[in-house]
């Protein structure tokens, strides 16, 4: 069992829902990077509960705690670096229950089947969705080195039960239609103190509807995220099984609740020809730039230089209130649970930050370890 | 770069599309293991080229000659097993054009910038999907050892352009509706033979029909393969980024043409309400099982008992004979090319025992490397 | 870089001399193991620093707070477990010098190439001995479950300076001999609190005079370990790049000061011939065991059943307070150089506990990774 | 079991002594780089067997085949290289008794309690000492990548018996030392066609004597191999468990019959003070340099500009045809043996190659991996 993912990057996640603390060891950082903790905790509080409606009514403050990894200067230092968020808001007593009785679509019998009924079921313990707090740790730190290298970073809610919104322009030329993705960004940008990132403002109002009224009826609704990257050079990642595709799904499929992943027209490919699908080139200064893009930024797992686009789809929460059939694994026999604690009605407005986590690891680890290759010659010193 | 994936089973894929041979290191696989190498044979069979008018007509023999591995007895004997299959029908003439002129959808170009232009180019080189027939072979003696361990693996074409065959029955009870998804396989065996297969003939005859059209109009188009394995026992994987959903996702990214890959009900799940999309437990033999299959399988990161299913989409094949708009990477100038060289119209049907392939090398390493936990005790001796 | 080792068991390592927590992360520990936090201490008070005078004034009480890991009842829950140490006793004055100044023998210069001068120098940042604490927290862990499973773990000095103690007996048969390699290490055991662990008493004495004369020389003297494991069965470990004796290598060769390590007659096979060195079998309770040892307890890669035994030899301890000979980095010039600081004037008292917790790390995850092979058969459900 | 070792550069080793072959698989290497085959081959020649008295009568061409990794041009194409080495001379019937009555000092019994009797032990498998050539074609390779960065790495049999050759001189300034040695590598060049490589001629002379005399007395025995390589600069390796000595000893220990390894003084620390062993610095051309090299070039895991220096210790050779006890194992009684089959009567000569190799991979693999960190800045497109 790994909780750790990465190359050069190397990412380990720790912690349970209600031990003392959750964090995150960071390894393989470049050195001198002056990181801007306010920044990070700004960026974290776009994932942090309690603040609304349609998030969990527990309230953690999700205070970032660096203790290594920074020299005297508050610059990397080449160390790992480890960050520490402290578990406060926890009431254990909420699950006394889920040790007998398994929640339907959780977690909880896979891992009572592993681990022999030894599990930290307090709050769904290492399964829970507060150990994506960690990963926004880790990402938020990996969009600060990317912003500086030139790459930006953003996602908005795609869907919410059969709202859709807006897609984002899968194409970023240096020519008007680049207005347009960027215009789409900085939309996103000012939506984000509001906790509900949409590029249109009605299919925001609406998915918040929809998540309002399930919640109201001791419900949960699932949702969409689709992400973006910006500015991310050719030639970057590779072949087969460390490719920016396989890379980014490693750290996506370990985000709860995820159940598909898809890149540029995705699932739609199915459905087209070779003729529609190919992205055509042009020469653009110079360089060769794909005029449309259908591959979502990536070819044979490498980076074409083209905006990298993936979708998540994230599945209704599986903690819900209403009488769910399920199992006493103690007496051996049927039962009905109804799951009290709290929990978000939807998981994906908070999976927006945990997206652009997962792309900035993904990309900035591919960057570190898979760059392009300098053409081989001896060096000289 | 690495072509190197799993943890105890660690297969490594090699070769070229013309290079002398191309071939795997399988290395992990439990000793003692008699391999029957006319099965292997015939598995390696299915995804052969040049049989029928919907598959290229390159056509290889694709005969694995395993040179390490094996005891005088034809068992394994703990060291890594080594295959190769020879490249022999090679007309690298075909791709001299494609050094200067990257084609549209292919990994051309993105190879060009990773390597400066030192990549082989002929007939794809390493990224050519030739290379899936050595992770043919590591998988089709992972599918021999997990059948000996209960587990039934099966896949077929789910669509080729708009047609849709039927879909697999996600669950496996033990009473009529087990019936049924085995019934569902057993149909897909008898269709293998003749390399097409579906469950609905209806539904092949069409795709057939499609991918002759495609091919007639110098075009390709795109399809879907569903995978399903039978008789995983529950507690296999594990949480965040070994979990089954992440060792299946980093070897199936791995496949060329792959874009979306989505596991139970996929992205339908962004439209569900969790009192749908949580699947009910029941008690069966003093076990829990799940009544509906929505998680596909596996729910955190770790198998439920329930079938193991997931749907890749693959692209329309890039290499189109059609006029392309690309660009002169030497001249530095827009370009038109038309590819020639032998390819397949379609994807799809070569793809499902490559899905077959994927399946069973993550099932196994996860079985091996991430196996339910024995309570903890004092070992006796 | 990486502070990472293990493959089922693997463990990362973080911190600074300075920063405001030392601390590791433990993953794939057995789930249910109780652990026990008294005899953890214990054991870390063994390598703490600051309680005699053959070790460092510098006073830290090194105690283990354990913040994730463990499940309600104190038991292993199967998620990483996290342990923390504060860093309490810190005085990042003393190394301002140092910033420009590398001290001979240490990693300052080379950490300085390396980071390009953002390394954390103060008291030698995340090269100081110091990181030894956290490595004795998953050895001190590790030795418990080996413990449980019945193999024992000890080491004793070796060496300091050109004084000797007795060996180890490198056999342990089932008659009067293993009496022996067991009574010296009941010895061990009764000398640990002490802090000063020999077989011999009397070599014991004079390596605390050349130490002690060594200090108030202002200089430090080098010194060996020599550890042994009983009890570990045949057949863990495997072929090649890891084995027992690379493993447990790459550990070793991880803790700062070792230059060295050899395993059973290690440097002595040199000079001896085939016949000598052999260590012929007898049949015992119907089980092959080796009747010398002068493979230490590993061939191939794998266990025998004889105790696994190694020797690492220890620099003197770099920082002296005498006038050195170094540059200024910044100038550019040759300059002297007067350590200030606190440091032990022998690192081997210290090294005896972390020689064991290597041991111990790198023969549970060698159990754990790479045991005996079952026999190959269908599971039966 | 893993039969793979390297971080960037990757190296899986695989074949049994008497498979139909045997080979390696090398994954990232730098692309574009036009490798000489003859000076390859030329290299393998030195371990070949068969071509003296001194080594195994079993004759072996040992050609190297490269069947994937090259484009059209013979240059590296970032795929991964994969060479293969036909086996022809095998006499698997001198095994049979093997089977029941392991070798004492070879791998037999570990590797039968390891694999329950299903290894491979026809000529020992894959615990071969000839799964070292497959090292040294990596190895060969990465050599010369080495050349053209600056590294150059020689090697010398340091002893055998009790006979020593005269050591490297540890330090390479850019004065008249360095002639030291570099003339002393110059003449182990010269003495390479010959296959006995000593700075000494004398040593060499009297080394060969010993051999004799232990192979005339059906005996065997061990020896000492020195290596040392010249222009690696300062900054490359990390600390802790990814550091130049701990990726040089994952190698080493991997070597067939090692059973030690030191760097620079090694085992002499342990008597030494501080103010003897710390190498001081002086400033050369605006660089700080060792003046001595106790430490063999790596301080805190990372390269100091000094010479790279270590020693590796072989055993005797265990297969010898005087009557040894052994025990039957499927008998369970004690039995005698006397091994047939064709044998080195010392394993140092042909192990000069292979610590060049072993070195070779190791600082290329960490240079790759682990190169001096560039001060962070943002990058300009």
């Amino acid at each position: 069992m790994s909780s750790t993912f990465g190359t050069t990057l190397r990412v380990t996640i720790f912690g349970q829902s209600h031990s003392e603390a959750i964090g995150c060891v960071v390894e393989g950082l470049p050195s001198g990077f002056a990181l801007d903790l306010n920044k990070l905790q700004a960026f974290m509080d776009r994932r942090a509960p309690g603040k609304n409606r349609w998030s969990t009514p527990r309230k953690e403050a999700d205070m970032v705690r660096i203790v290594s990894g920074l020299n005297q200067e508050g610059k990397t230092c080449g160390a790992p670096l480890t960050a520490l968020i402290a578990n406060t808001n926890t009431r254990s007593g909420d699950y006394d229950e889920l040790r007998r009785i398994p929640r339907p679509g959780h977690a909880d019998f896979a891992a009572h089947a592993k681990w022999q009924g030894e599990q930290d079921v307090s709050g769904g313990g290492h399964f829970s969705a507060r150990l994506t707090a960690p990963l926004c740790v880790a990402g938020g730190i990996a969009l600060q080195v990317l912003s500086e290298r030139g790459v930006r970073i953003g996602a908005h809610i795609a869907q919410v039960g059969t709202k859709v919104d807006e897609p984002f322009d899968a194409i970023d030329l240096r020519d008007e239609s680049r207005t347009h993705l960027s215009r789409q960004l900085d939309t996103l940008a000012c939506a984000q103190p509001e906790g509900f990132p949409t590029i249109s403002k009605e299919a925001g109002n609406r998915m918040r509807d929809i998540i309002e009224t399930a919640r109201a009826q001791r419900d949960s609704v699932g949702g969409m995220v689709e992400c973006v990257a910006i500015g991310l050079p050719a030639g970057i990642g590779g072949p087969r099984y460390d490719g920016i595709q396989g890379t980014i799904a490693r750290i996506v499929f370990g985000i709860p609740a995820v159940k598909g992943l898809e890149f540029g027209a995705g699932f739609r490919v199915a459905s087209m020809y070779g003729s529609q699908n190919n992205d055509p080139y042009r020469m653009q200064d110079d360089r060769p730039v794909p005029t449309t893009n259908n591959a979502g930024g990536t070819l044979g797992g490498i980076s074409t230089s083209a905006p990298v686009l993936f979708r998540m789809v994230v599945k209704p929460t599986p903690s819900i209130s209403r009488p769910q059939s399920s199992v006493d694994l103690i007496d051996k026999r049927d039962a009905t649970l109804e799951v009290r604690g709290r929990h978000d009605p939807c998981v994906a407005p908070r999976a927006v930050p945990i997206a652009e986590a997962a792309m900035a690891l993904a990309l900035l680890d591919s960057w570190l370890s898979f760059p392009p290759a300098p053409r081989f010659s001896p060096i000289q010193r």
